[in-house]
């Protein structure tokens, strides 16, 4: 498990050690080693929180960025850049937010060797304190409106929760979207958007399957009027929160000044939304509910590499089969895909559990007898099933078993979060759901502020169970008999309850 | 010049305030107004030395990044990301390093409401001292050499000079490579194929002209043991550096315990090079070289918008002329082309001088005649001409039209910057020339540290002019009686001396 000389592209000669960690039931550490052995990220970096993301991970959240950021350009946004400080004084802005935020950050105080600045700096922990002055600025005319703008890059958190690679960290990189709009009824419209952009690029993109919720008015962002966020659910049961969008209503445009004049040239505050997909999570989360047991499985579309070729060596033919190999490699290259040769010393066997360790998509695998009839082997990793294809119909195979292979990989990911799903009509079933590691929807009194009390009760009584929020897709009301199981008064809505990673 | 309503994608019907100032002329003044009208960037956030990226130029970036990186993979280079805090105790590790980058940093010191760090955080100058000490952990046998990573994002320097928007300021968005190799002489390779890159990607692609130099000893990055840089030249005939290449020999692997085994199981100390793209800076070089005065001309390639369709009204016509108009864009957006149709309620004439300001290449207008006759009028931004070209021919000559118009661009701006090119064979010449705003080829006694009085001395008289280097393109050396003008000792070679931006 050391940090051997395993290089993505050029693996080493060393013995191959064979992963195999019982994801079901050692997700913990299933996660932790496979993050060191697929050399997806390094935790040596000598800063509480902080990790390096190595090639194997930096090559598919890359992708990832740009199908998301695609995603939102086809949504009417425009991508910008704002520094990554906040001045303090533009940071105290907005009294919620401020008390939210102030215990995660991280402050400049000091410049080159003697220089002392005019004022702190934050460095950014989310950015509407760095953004909003500005939009003050830009926002005039109601013929400005809507500003649908989005930025990627990193932002800052000095949390106190132990980190966990990918998954929780002090320095994560996101993508930030802040929206502006001359009517509340239109950021309302917003924030159905973003969650449909997170049903449109997680969901349908990466395959990770969620629920997404009303997040209780104890648990919203801070100066946000509503929080609506999206859960999923780790191999373990526990949730795991992926993106979130904010209706901020006219707190921020308030306390920031943004105003437009209408048609007839009459003044009003402007209503605003966020929304903050980090692809640093959603890798980790994508990779948790894909990877199985002998270690990842990457979606085709932001796998690193999509297909790896391995010769299987024959004496006195090496030569043909590796031309062919070359061959087939130029193939595919040529089509676009992202192909690599594996002519490295190791056996082919080493090889097989090298790549089905890294996640690789396809493996073809190419002897004396596929050189000879122009056939390669392709492997899936998904159903870990091989094929004979003629390498004329390579590329129409290919089309069709990328297809198929996602729809397998979302389909048992979909499974296996259903099956974690449950309801309960009694404290005792909500109990028993929760040690079977499920999440779980009952009955409650009230999102308000007055289901508070209700959920710190769940929080103390079941060891930290919490109650994430009203599925926005939930159609049913509770029966009208129907109990809140905490304070016994009439159940309004259902929620889910659950325990996070 | 007010922040007026004039978003990109829906310029305001408000009176449009033509462009036009002298570029070659009034440069500092053409590039601070340019920055504004076409809403490149915003200097009005509140940090000194931050500026805000609008679209305008974050679209072309982003593209720029995309261009560059693929010409990095190209080369066999992964991406990485590592954290952009860097422990004080990291940064101390290399001697001159420090000593060069000590005064341009930004100290983190605390973190949350009462949280001291355990020791002082620099917001990251540049990532040697992030990336090395993980370095050493990674590289441990002649199987993982070379080992060749970059990372895209931002650095932050404490700079002392003035701030230009794109061209000099605290905060900067690059690339940044750091490669290993096992011997000297790969790494001198390897500053070679960076320069490579620099071509590829900025002559070849951005169509901008640079000469490449070997820097004197005195002008040295900190800690390197050459570096070799490439050189620009504003319209104004001041230089400004673009990507520079550095060797660092041993001096880092020495510092951070960079070591391998060879095949015979012993070890060395690894040979190091770094290159650092700075693509706000290219993007501020590119749009200084390429644009009138009219406004912005963008390379093909980079342009945020391709193509703008301006509709030209006829009473009664309207609707059939819009209708061609949204065909036309369909077209062009199912081809690729980054296309926008701007049925705006502006007159047509005000929209040419928006879209010409904003530099967009091509510009089809389509009135009456083109609709009934399935044409467009297309007019080109490089020279200002118009065509008129059938639809069922627009893929085709769009194709033929924009890699001309690259070349247009392109051979213009060469012709410019090899026009603001001299050679002075006395002091007398040398002053000449830099008085008609030239760089300016002399003989030189050295750029080895014994020349730094005489550079010295030059920049004292001179106003300001510094020895640049030695063009590592230069065939010829000084004839044997050529003396430096200076010290009057043999001059050993040619150096360009110029005037910074």
């Amino acid at each position: 498990m050391s940090n051997d000389n395993s290089k993505n592209e050029k693996p080493s000669t060393d013995e191959v050690e064979t992963f195999n960690i019982d994801k079901l039931n050692n997700f913990s550490e299933w996660f932790t080693e496979i993050v060191k052995r697929a050399e997806l990220a390094d935790m040596r970096y000598n800063v509480k929180g902080f990790i390096v993301y190595r090639p194997w991970s930096t090559i598919s959240m890359k992708l990832m960025f740009d199908i998301y950021e695609r995603e939102m350009d086809k949504f009417g946004h425009q991508p910008v850049i704002f520094p990554s400080v906040i001045p303090e004084s533009n940071f105290q802005v907005e009294a919620d937010h401020v008390e939210g935020f102030a215990p995660e950050v991280f402050w400049i105080s000091s410049a080159g060797s003697s220089g002392s600045l005019e004022e702190r700096l934050a460095l950014r922990p989310t950015s509407e304190t760095a953004m909003y002055p500005l939009y003050s600025l830009w926002v005039r005319s109601w013929r400005d409106l809507p500003l649908k703008l989005y930025q990627s890059g990193k932002v800052w958190r000095y949390e106190g929760k132990s980190t966990r690679p990918f998954l929780r960290g002090r320095e994560f990189i996101w993508i930030e979207g802040h929206d502006v709009f001359a009517t509340l009824e239109e950021a309302k419209a917003q924030t159905r958007e973003d969650m449909q952009i997170s049903i449109n690029v997680m969901q349908k993109r990466f395959g990770i399957p969620f629920i997404q919720f009303q997040r209780p008015e104890w648990d919203k962002f801070a100066g946000a009027v509503h929080t609506y966020a999206a859960d999923t659910l780790m191999p373990d049961g526990r949730f795991l929160q992926l993106p979130s969008t904010h209706l901020l209503g006219d707190n921020f445009s308030k306390a920031f000044n943004i105003k437009y004049m209408d048609a007839e040239e009459k003044e009003h505050f402007c209503y605003q939304t966020c929304y903050g997909p980090a692809i640093s999570r959603i890798f980790g989360a994508m990779i948790a509910v894909h990877g199985d047991n002998v270690g990842l499985i990457f979606p085709f579309e932001v796998a690193p590499i999509q297909i790896v070729i391995v010769p299987i060596p024959k004496r006195g033919q090496i030569k043909m089969i590796n031309q062919f190999c070359e061959e087939v490699k130029e193939l595919l290259h040529d089509l676009g895909y992202r192909v690599q040769l594996d002519n490295t010393e190791r056996r082919p066997g080493d090889k097989y559990y090298f790549w089905e360790m890294k996640g690789v998509p396809f493996r073809l695998e190419i002897g004396q007898k596929e050189t000879k009839n122009s056939q390669v082997t392709i492997f899936r990793r998904d159903t870990l099933e091989k094929a004979v294809v003629n390498l004329d119909d390579l590329e129409k195979e290919l089309q069709r078993l990328s297809k198929e292979y996602f729809q397998v990989i979302s389909k048992r990911a979909l499974d296996i979060f259903q099956d974690r799903l449950a309801a309960a009509e009694t404290l005792d079933e909500l109990v028993e759901h929760l040690e079977d590691r499920k999440m779980v929807r009952i009955p409650w009194c009230s999102i308000d502020l007055n289901g508070e009390n209700c959920a710190e009760e769940i929080k103390d009584q079941l060891a930290g169970a919490e109650v994430r929020g009203i599925d926005v897709q939930e159609t049913e009301t509770p029966a009208e008999d129907a109990t809140c199981f905490i304070c016994g008064e009439p159940a309004k809505c259902f929620v889910y309850v659950g325990k996070q990673y």
